[in-house]
């Protein structure tokens, strides 16, 4: 750990209380005026620390932002944030930029995170609204051992840990809209974009972006219908960085117990956050649309179809429109 | 096309002959200035060129060389190789240049070309030799519209397309041995390293990778007995460019039957072409071994293995051995 995260850690521990220059230094184990400069640099990052030559320091608040030592701070998991994360004030897709830092080689559990996104993306060329400071705008790297065709069930994995930790620290009922949505009163609070690299028969790399609108407060006119977010829904301001880490808990824990002991319990909690279990919908493919009611997500993680003449239809990807 | 492609179409049109700088800068359109340039110019990339105050201009050869405008000449295809062709006398790999402009947008039918790779790389982190001038190291870039489960067909499409340009162009039988290796004689002539980037339901782009040994004349001693080239099996030394061409055909052709008219007609021509059907054989996968005798390529590009007790297993992904 750096002198920095050091430093902020005990002034952590001490927050609300003054303690003397001399104190963190020996404490810290450099110099005063080394000392001095990082309160500088933390400062400069936005958290609130007051200084006074008699009394030393007084560490009052953590800023409104994402930032890696606030997110890294007793998020209890193993590998999600606990590699490198790459933090932006701006960005113009954290999808796009986790996939040229793990083309290089970056490790699973790096995270990139942006305060804002300028072209945040969403499935099939659709943009992702990311005002600065509002939502969690974030893209995981994944190295999953696993053929490439298990790689689709990392989104559904995803939706439910975006659901788990939604239920865990707010009081909203989300429900998951195959294959990449979460919803709340049937609007979109979260979207997941999930993108692989495979060479031959193996996955290189997965890169899973969430984009969730936490303190969002007004939309524009095209998603004002479509659209809400965690303070819309429950009246409050929510901690980002808090529902980031239970997200991060929530996904590593789900995403261990998919690579050992299968889909299987995955795909039941799935089914029951679903929101299209038992509908009548309409699938718009590349190529056609089908009609039918949702019967079950399959053991592939494909969701099956009955048409109106009883056949059953396997769907692998679409927009579906419930009727 | 610029004045030195156009020259150099004048100047191989009238190869063997003397033309006068006169006739050259009037055919052109430039001054003969500027014809003397682009002739230096082309001299520097190989080409023979002669020259003379009194009688001008002579072109006697191209040169051993994978140069954009040689793979041009003639090549008859749409697309493959009629997009930029980024060339390279050394390269870490081609494939992760392939990538890399694939990520910032370049279109199909992008072609990555070097003389020699530095990092030439195989299967699962496997590394392919590819020594200055002596073989085809290319990476093509393509945006098939195919869900992301039809990517691995790609792989064996290419296999054919190198068996057939071998069967065209060399008197060589090759042999197709799944997924990734084409042989003559039971020893490795060519590799293919097919990369996929997917984007949830879809595929953003597929890079091919093609390793071809042509006129190399000795292997490192880890290779000599598994590795062959074009040129120790004919005793012949073959023209890289027009073999390269050849191919870029071939595989156009069938990349475009497999897109419009499905799998069915590649994979019966693939069967003939491969090596393991009706083979004893051992699979070794990430997780276990499998044994029995191949018994087709089913619709999937999954190969069909009976075991000893007549289980049938599909099998997607491994390094086959025949017993």
């Amino acid at each position: 750990m750096g002198t920095k995260d050091e430093l902020l850690r005990y002034l952590r521990e001490e927050q609300g209380n003054w303690i003397s220059g001399e104190k963190v230094s020996r404490r810290i184990g450099v110099s005063r005026s080394a000392i001095w400069k990082q309160v500088s640099r933390l400062r400069q990052e936005g958290y609130v620390i007051r200084s006074s030559s008699k009394k030393g320091y007084l560490f009052l608040g953590t800023p409104e932002m994402l930032l890696p030592a606030e997110i890294r701070e007793g998020i209890g998991t193993e590998v999600f944030g606990r590699k490198e994360i790459v933090y932006f004030p701006e960005l113009d897709s954290t999808n796009r930029k986790a996939k040229e830092l793990a083309a290089e080689g970056a490790p699973e559990g790096t995270l990139v995170v942006a305060e804002e996104q300028t072209r945040g993306r969403g499935r099939i060329g659709r943009s992702w609204h990311s005002p600065f400071q509002t939502g969690i705008y974030m893209s995981l790297i994944l190295r999953p051992k696993l053929p490439p065709n298990e790689a689709p069930k990392i989104t559904l994995v995803t939706g439910v840990a975006v659901a788990e930790a939604l239920l865990a620290v707010t009081p909203l009922k989300p429900d998951i809209k195959w294959p990449n949505d979460i919803l709340v009163r049937g609007r979109k609070i979260c979207g997941i974009l999930t993108e692989t690299s495979t060479e031959m028969d193996a996955i290189d790399f997965v890169v899973v972006g969430v984009g969730m609108n936490v303190n969002t407060r007004e939309f524009p006119d095209d998603l004002k219908e479509i659209a809400t977010s965690v303070s819309l829904e429950t009246g409050k301001t929510f901690d980002r960085v808090m529902l980031m880490r239970e997200f991060l808990r929530q996904f590593e824990h789900l995403y261990t117990t998919f690579l050992h002991s299968g889909f299987e319990s995955i795909g039941k909690r799935w089914s029951e956050l679903s929101i299209l279990l038992g509908k009548d919908v309409s699938v718009h493919m590349i190529d056609r649309t089908c009609k039918g009611r949702v019967m079950e997500l399959d053991r592939d993680g494909a969701l099956i179809i009955k048409g109106e003449h009883g056949e059953l239809e396997k769907i692998y990807s679409g927009d579906i429109h419930i009727e």
